[in-house]
């Protein structure tokens, strides 16, 4: 059986706290769907938020819904573009030690003392998809995409196994880049 | 035998032609060498350019010495960031039909007609690396990189040949980040 996964490519985003997105959008401002995302009750939202770093500042995009702590999700480029150093590649969620940065938006500003990550690529999958691709939460994998120019296999691919999730493999924009991933990409998981 | 070979990352740069040297600093100025790079007779020179496109604008490094035409070889990166569309991912010197831009130099500019592209990942080397490798010129070959965070394997990468290269491979930026290749960094040729 090919194990096939859709490659989406993740842009640079923030997912906020409620008391993050009051200080920053105002007391009791609720964040406003724009789009939804494939995976189930996540949405981009029409909210930006400017980043503001040592050397640079970028705007991003809020994803929704609110979440239990402030996470920057940026690539290797943009962690250049705003001059911050030592930005690991993690898992979202796990934030501990990671840099921070000053959050403005248009009702105040937000002095973050750490929560900006380069995400680490992974899968979501269903227990459904795990079990028919032979595959556990937190294994890892790599994922080969094929293409005329810049054909790629990403190793240190994690799966992440929830009935929340849909399947599909997310990267950010530099791995976008280096395997040429536009448009609509599929992956084929190599175990 | 393993097939190891140094990775290193080339930044967006420009070869100029003679006659665009003197366009953009001067007639009869000579390029002045800044730093020798891997590949024998090639250097980073002192000399910048600005790359002006239909969205933004970057200064690149000019690299030495004078080639028959100007070349500019930048990342989907920079090409987002210039605004240039379709920017083909080709070898160096395969420039047909590749979009163009604006030069601006201190002392005057140059439109070019074509020349923009982002490189196709290569290994420059020499004649006996060759035989050693048991490759040959024009040969695509994939490259593993392996770290604790981004190991990845590189396919469409194109082996050239020629007594006047020192063995090593070339990736952009993007290339770089989605690897983490920073550092010395060397890759595992798999034929």
């Amino acid at each position: 059986m090919e194990k096939k996964v859709i490659v989406e490519t993740s842009a640079r985003h923030i997912h906020l706290s409620a008391a993050d997105v009051d200080t920053l959008f105002g007391e009791g401002h609720a964040l406003t769907n724009k789009k939804d995302l494939s995976q189930p009750g996540q949405f981009a939202c029409e909210e930006k938020v400017e980043l503001v770093g040592p050397k640079g500042s970028l705007k991003v995009s809020v994803l929704g819904p609110e979440r239990k702590a402030t996470q920057v999700e940026l690539s290797y480029t943009d962690a250049r573009t705003l001059g911050l150093k030592a930005v690991p590649v993690r898992e979202s969620g796990d934030t501990s030690g990671s840099p921070g940065l000053k959050l403005v938006g248009p009702a105040g500003e937000v002095e973050l003392a750490e929560g900006v990550i380069i995400a680490k690529r992974h899968i979501h999958m269903t227990t459904a998809d795990a079990e028919a691709f032979g595959l556990q939460d937190k294994q890892v994998v790599s994922v080969k995409i094929e293409n005329d120019s810049r054909s790629t296999i990403f190793g240190d691919v994690v799966v992440r196994v929830s009935d929340s999730f849909a399947l599909a493999m997310h990267i950010d924009t530099d791995e976008c880049n280096a395997a040429g991933a536009f448009g609509v990409v599929y992956g084929e998981i190599l175990a």
